[in-house]
């Protein structure tokens, strides 16, 4: 198991899923992880602040097979949007919102204020 | 010559390549565009508000072929993230900031505040 960058100290017993640390959250990568329609979907999904599960529906993305889901996710969490906490065999995944307003100021309450008019 | 959707009436005698109405901008879409280095590079130059030229060397894009920054310009214009005037021979693509601002309060100012910390 390699530890990965993580933003916060985990607490004791944590694990996380590898993630960005937050001064290495590329803005780019994060256009090109918001620059698709599921994805954007999550984030709406995750703009809540709570911790979602990965079963595609919850996330309402039941017509798309739980592989295709999984790789959406990985890209968000990749990018630095999101951040995934591991419980034994279960997943939860919240949005990065703290770490997204330091290092974007404003991104992410404009992203979300526009979203909803075209998602 | 189809008349494609444009958000000002142009003036008379002015050309404009196809784009789409304010209105039809898509979130997403802009991100999409926006989630390249070569495009948010573009994004930066076009930020002051004037127009530009398509030339490669002006862009400080020398580096790609001609193709290959036409090709990034077509994204950015058909997204609606900018506007190109056709005047005989020439080409001159300048930012739908107004657009932009009206259709994703926020958005431009965040992305351009931000830009210059990664780009």
């Amino acid at each position: 198991m390699t530890p990965a960058p993580v933003t916060a100290a985990p607490t004791a017993g944590e694990e996380r899923l590898p993630q960005p640390a937050t001064a290495d959250i590329d803005l780019v990568t994060v256009l090109h992880a918001l620059g698709d329609p599921v994805r954007m979907r999550l984030l709406l999904s995750y703009a809540d602040g709570a911790e979602h599960s990965c079963a595609p529906r919850d996330l309402g993305l039941e017509h798309l097979h739980k592989s295709t889901v999984s790789h959406h996710m990985r890209v968000l969490r990749e990018a630095g949007v999101t951040t995934t906490r591991v419980a034994g065999r279960n997943r939860f995944v919240s949005l990065r919102r703290a770490d997204l307003d330091a290092r974007f100021p404003g991104l992410l309450d404009a992203l979300l204020a526009s979203a909803p008019a075209t998602a």
